[in-house]
Parts: structure tokens; sequence; C-alpha cells
């Protein structure tokens, strides 16, 4: 079964709802502008790279069904309908200086995301030992970037190169992410894995032989500080209390060279009833205050690499990842 | 509104069935043994302290119910219906050791109980800063003691002693005892708080200003060692990378001399079906494995002190907590 999370349906960019799964694999087509910016505010598409190309697609819808004086405000409304993950403006900005070939463009962000997670997971081979645990956070697989995955993709290319790898998943709350779309992903893939409660990796690490901890990113900034789904800087802070590498696995275009820290990185916060209820069931008294942050920012210091498509970057990353940037704009696919 | 979790019904031992808190304070009555051993293994009554109060009802129950043949495997059920917290066992313990005065030491235990929380807070004081925020795991409230709670009733005595505490509540996954517990007797108590996710508390410590992390144990070796709810160890840790103080309040009869180190605490594995659904809704794929320990050991050298009703005890552990439970023991009300 394809679990490419978004295509260019004709008249408007094909998605996976990913709200619905595990339940059903819905595919729904997106046919203005607002239900695009609807699908990723309401994380129907999720994931840093994926919310990236649909948002690439969407411009090309936008510009196919609005008139050129309404284009603009629009392609602005799909640009900010999420603040952290840079790949979003990344991509639409992207997409807009291809004038006019918008949709040439954004095909073209999307075959470079799929060589992209390929080189990823090959650079990360080296990070797998021969057998061990691995801890992800959230969902970076298939669903989450249009092509292999970036954390989750090098887990699967590990064990399809014959690691004898064994996942310990966080089931990721609020949305439950892990438990939901990672978990679907790795037994659609066949990969040995154990669904946990995020306060349960850290015992995990004590107590189930976890030899790398791995996730991805939806923004890293020039100093590797790298923002990612909430609970990933906990989950850092444990590997290092436990001496087990936690490394990011992340397109270059998830790297904002602007941001000289995690600081500087926009965390959106998200309503209080993601944590007061689940899945429609009420579990805290209601009107109880809940702080909701989406993400969290791991500072540099806790990450032993950064798996990008142009290999391992290592500390200090000031330095090396303007290179790694700069090696992938040289290598990725661009429209003509 | 009274949280007493349980009572003494005249025919049977009365509780708040805690699973369906907050939506419905529902007051049932165990009228035998096995509806006793179902409330304890199920959670309608939980918190180490109250469980312990509860086995002991529920042994003077069972002397009253069953013929003296059946009396001493029936209280082994109850003693057993649970083994990570060493209360419940050190409460039937002590009831049989008062036979024939069963009912009259399960309230002799019951009001030792009342008075160690008041001392538990008013050790506690000292701990808390004019302002700021407090970190706290899972349920220690008065639903989990039968008295004015441990960790919580020292936050909540906090408050009313003019201490101007913002509790960051952890949800407390799988059975979220923090959202639906924790956050009701807060509200109850009118202490300012605010729900998270679990894996959003090492953010709360570097972003909100806690000043402070403080949890309940369901037991501690005699080095230290703190057995408490799943992901307790995890905040330690975080706490520990943030320079915050994390303490653990406790009555004595949650301290088990016997136990060298925390490695020789049975952890209870819990059915992954908690981890897989969330109330009812179904999250993660069936089957899927999952790994769903119900407590951690979080080590003495993460814990800045121990609040019994003793006191504080502070490292060398081995040396302190002997001292408080012999001191309780001689403080603790006694049937005659």
């Amino acid at each position: 079964m394809s679990l490419d999370p978004v295509w260019w349906a004709g008249d408007g960019v094909g998605y996976i709802d990913q709200r619905r799964l595990p339940a059903a694999l819905e595919q729904r087509t997106a046919r203005s502008t607002a239900e695009v910016v609807e699908a990723i505010a309401t994380l129907a598409v999720r994931g840093a790279p994926a919310i990236g190309i649909f948002g690439a697609y969407g411009v090309a819808l936008t510009a196919q069904t609005l008139s050129p004086e309404d284009f603009a405000a629009a392609a602005a409304r799909i640009r900010a309908a999420r603040p952290t993950a840079v790949n979003l403006a990344w991509a639409v900005d992207r997409v807009l200086a291809a004038a006019p070939h918008y949709l040439r463009e954004a095909e073209a962000i999307h075959a470079a995301q799929r060589a992209s997670d390929r080189l990823i997971a090959q650079a990360a081979l080296e990070l797998f030992p021969p057998r061990g645990g691995v801890a992800t956070h959230c969902n970076t697989g298939p669903l989450a970037t249009g092509g292999d995955g970036t954390a989750l993709g090098c887990i699967i290319a590990a064990h399809r190169a014959g690691r004898d790898v064994h996942v310990y998943v966080d089931e990721t709350r609020p949305l439950l992410q892990g438990a939901r779309l990672t978990a679907y992903e790795l037994r659609e893939a066949g990969v040995p894995a154990t669904l946990i409660v995020d306060g349960a990796a850290a015992l995990a690490m004590r107590a189930k032989g976890i030899a790398l901890a791995i996730v991805g990113a939806d923004r890293i900034a020039r100093n590797g500080d790298a923002a990612n789904k909430i609970g990933t800087y906990a989950l850092a802070i444990a590997a290092k209390y436990h001496g087990i590498p936690f490394y990011v696995a992340a397109p270059c275009s998830t790297i904002d060279l602007r941001l000289a820290s995690g600081t500087e990185i926009p965390i959106e916060e998200r309503g209080p009833e993601e944590i007061r209820a689940f899945l429609a069931a009420s579990a805290a008294p209601p009107e109880f205050p809940a702080y909701n942050p989406a993400f969290d920012v791991t500072p540099a210091d806790l990450i032993a690499g950064i798996v990008t498509e142009a290999g391992i970057a290592r500390a200090p990353y000031e330095e090396s990842l303007p290179r790694h940037v700069r090696g992938a704009a040289l290598s990725q696919v661009t429209s003509p």
C-alpha cells in the first residue's frame, strides 16, 4: 500500500487524511486555497517536508484557481498555515520564485525530497549498530515527507540492510503521531517495534538496551539547535543521561541559516483541548488551563549529529551546516 | 466536597471510583474480598497510601464475611492485588498482626496516614520558594492517600501558607491521573495550575520558571531509590539537567528497608491496551506491541531529598531513611 501523503490530482492537491489513521486510510482532495490551509492547520497533512510539498502544490493550485490580484495574499496564507516548520515557507518561496512554472517547481521539490530521503538513509546507516534498540519520537516516515521518510526512513533502511533493530516508539502526545502513524508505518515495513508512553522512554533507555536515538526536525538553527515535536527535548536529555547518541535526520530545507540559535525559532502553541481531551474523549476537567506547545527546541549540545542528504553534520554546526546547505543546493533537482 | 477516597461503610468498604473522575464522582462499596481486589487491580482505588488503607479495611471486611479457614488466603489475595506499592503489603500485614482487632487497626492506619500527611506538608514547606513553578507527576493528593495527600498535599499546603506557586501538572499517560485527578484536586483547592503533556515537562522547566519538582512514591529502597508512576524517572533526569531540585514526599510506610536498592523493587507491567487505546478510543494499530510498565525507579542520586512525616531525609539515605522509619514508628497512632 502506498503511503504517499500528498500528490497532484489535476484539479486539486490529493492527500491522506492523517487524522483518521490508523482506523481508516482516507484519501481526500483539497480543491481551494482554504482547503489547503485547513488541511495543514488541522494536521490532516503533517510532517515538515510533507507540508512543504503540499504547500508547494497548494500554490500551484492557487495559481490555477484565483485571479492574479488575489494570488499573492492566498499564497501568503498557505505559507503561514503553520509557523514552526521552515520547510513550508521555504517551499512556498521557491515555487513563487519559479513563476509561472509553479506546478513544475512543486513537482521538482517533491522529487528532490524523495532523493534527499534516500541520501539521508544512506548517510545514517553507519550510525546503526548490528543490533540494538532505537528510540524515536513522533512520525518521520513516508507519511511525513512524501518520500521514504527522514529518521524513520533511516530506521527502515537500516532494517532492510540487515541491522537487527528494535524500535521503541514514543506514542507522542497530544496527537499521538507515534502511536497512530509510526506504529502503522513500522508494521507496514515489518520492523520489530514496541510502543511506549512518552514518559517511559527514559526507563526503556535504562532497561531495554537502546543504543541510538534518532528523530526528525521542523527547523534547525545555524548553531544546530533543532525544533521538533514536543517531547523531543526531554528524549534528548534522557539520551544524554544514559550516554546514548542522539541524532537528528532532516533535509537541508529544514535548516534555517538565518537563525543564530533555537531561541529564534517560533514555537507554535496549539489549543488546550488537544491535551484536555483525546480523540473526542474528555480527560481533564473542562476549561482547566493547559500549555500546549507543538514543538520544543533541542540544544545543539545534546545532538551527536545532524543527518542530511549531504551526509552527517557534526559540531561545530555553525561550520558544518552551511557546508551541507551549499552542497544540497547544488545537488538538488531544480526546474529549468 | 470531600475527596476521601476510601471509608468503612459498615457492611463493606466504601470508595470513590477514580476511573470515572473527573466526569463523575461516583461512590461505590466493595462488599466482598473479590470486589476489594478488583477495585485495587483496576485502579478504581489507587495511590500507594490509599490502597494500603483500602486493603486494611478489606481485611477487616474479609474477617467479617469469610470463614476462618478461608480468611488467610483471602487476605493474601488482597495483599497481592498490586505488586509495586509496598504500602498495601505493609498495611495488610499490620492489620493481620492486630488480630482480632482488624477494623480498629485499619482505622488506626487511616488516622495515622492523615497525621502523616499533615507532618509531611509541614516538613516540605521550607522547600517552596516565595514564588515559582512547581512540577509534579501523577496524582498524590487526597484521592491518593485518604488524608491531605503527599506531594500534592505539600503543594496545596504551600499555596495555603501564602506561597505563590503555579503547578505544572504532567497529564501522566497512560491512565492520565494527572489530567483527571490532580487537575481536579487543584481546581477544588483553588491552586493556579497548568496541564501539560508528559513530554512538555522538560520544555516547561526551561521556559516557565519551574523552581521545584516534587512527586510521591510507591516504594523507596534503603538507598533512596524511589519507585513511582512511569515517567517520574524522566522528570527527575530533566530536573537534574536544569538544576531544579527534585523531591519525593511519602510516608514512612512507603520505605522498604529490606531492599538495598531500586533494582529489587518489583515493577508492575500492565496490559498494552492501556497504551494502544485511551478511554475506549483506539489510537495505535490493534495488536501492535506495547511496553507498559506502571512504574519506574528514580535513582537516589537524582533525588534532592525525601520528605516523610519525620522530616526531610537527605543523602546518604542508608543512614537517614532508617532514622525516619524508627521515628515514624514511635510517633504513629497505634491501636491498643
